[in-house]
């Protein structure tokens, strides 16, 4: 069950994604954030720090979901191809139903702030594909690179292609997945 | 020879990627833009009629600029691999060689003044690109897919890898982006 105090640490991460869309970061102040998620400004600072803290938090909060998201469906006895589909089709549809979480994301991962976020610890989230990505190495049937590529072409691509805007209003139909899904994997496969 | 307007032009365009990247695009009004760019608001008005069309312009304008980057070394005598690697490395450099006018895109692209682009106008300038991945479709060397599809997977993963900051801190050398292109070209090959 969630406590009160689960449901105002929600809210002010839902108020941080909204403002920070809204009007960016320097002008989201502290103040702004609790009056639009109805806290007062000294509740707020019983849960973070200071501003950093808070978008530090809140950008945590959307990766670690987004992670639960994506291992949803994870099945180690599977083969690495549908390991991988999984997490795939599974991450598109949580951008396609959580835009404005994704929109945060973006901003924040290229901002200053994410210079503060503690990396070691967000990857523990995402071990079980860190794995599967590393035996699909192990038993030659995905490239020996470096994560950093793995991760641009199996799962970049789709950041662009689940928001609609930025494919100009073209939107993807299940074939199309399927298409994109085979394409990330041509990238990627030995 | 570039006139005291190009130069006014330039100014404001700059002062516009500037503050954007810096405060938001709510944040950036046409005086504060003005003042950074050391031009007077009716100034600014004489070259645009309004906010909107400034951050159009400089969007436009970038774009402009990354196309006649891309298409430097374009030979449409060349293998069409060769052709594609030429402008994806053009691009990489591109982009890390200005990484705030990338910035500037990024959110341009995510925001609701994207909506406001002649995308018809702007894709004139990328035709030789388009072209040359037709006659690899034609010539059944490059997948007959979308071309959203095809842009997705060959110059988006470019985006994250040419900003050290969303490979948190992991920085391409040459072996690496002879890879990184193998993996686009992979994606995108028949």
């Amino acid at each position: 069950m969630r406590t009160k105090d689960d449901q105002k640490k929600e809210a002010l991460f839902e108020a941080t994604i909204k403002l920070v869309n809204e009007i960016g970061f320097a002008a989201s102040s502290v103040s702004k954030i609790a009056k639009e998620a109805n806290v007062s400004s000294s509740t707020l600072y019983v849960f973070f720090t200071n501003k950093e803290d808070l978008l530090v938090s809140t950008y945590v909060e959307i990766k670690m979901d987004l992670s639960r998201a994506m291992l949803e469906r994870f099945d180690d006895s599977l083969p690495i191809r549908d390991i991988l589909k999984n997490a795939w089709f599974s991450m598109f549809d949580y951008i396609s139903l959580k835009p404005h979480y994704f929109q945060f994301m973006e901003q924040f991962a290229n901002s200053p702030y994410s210079d503060l976020v503690d990396r070691e610890a967000l990857e523990k989230h995402f071990v079980p594909l860190i794995e599967a990505l590393q035996r699909g190495i192990d038993e030659k049937i995905i490239k020996n690179v470096d994560q950093n590529l793995l991760a641009a072409f199996l799962f970049h691509p789709l950041t662009r292609l689940a928001n609609p805007r930025l494919c100009h209003g073209w939107e993807l139909n299940q074939a199309d997945l399927e298409t994109a899904f085979g394409m990330a994997w041509d990238a990627i496969r030995l």
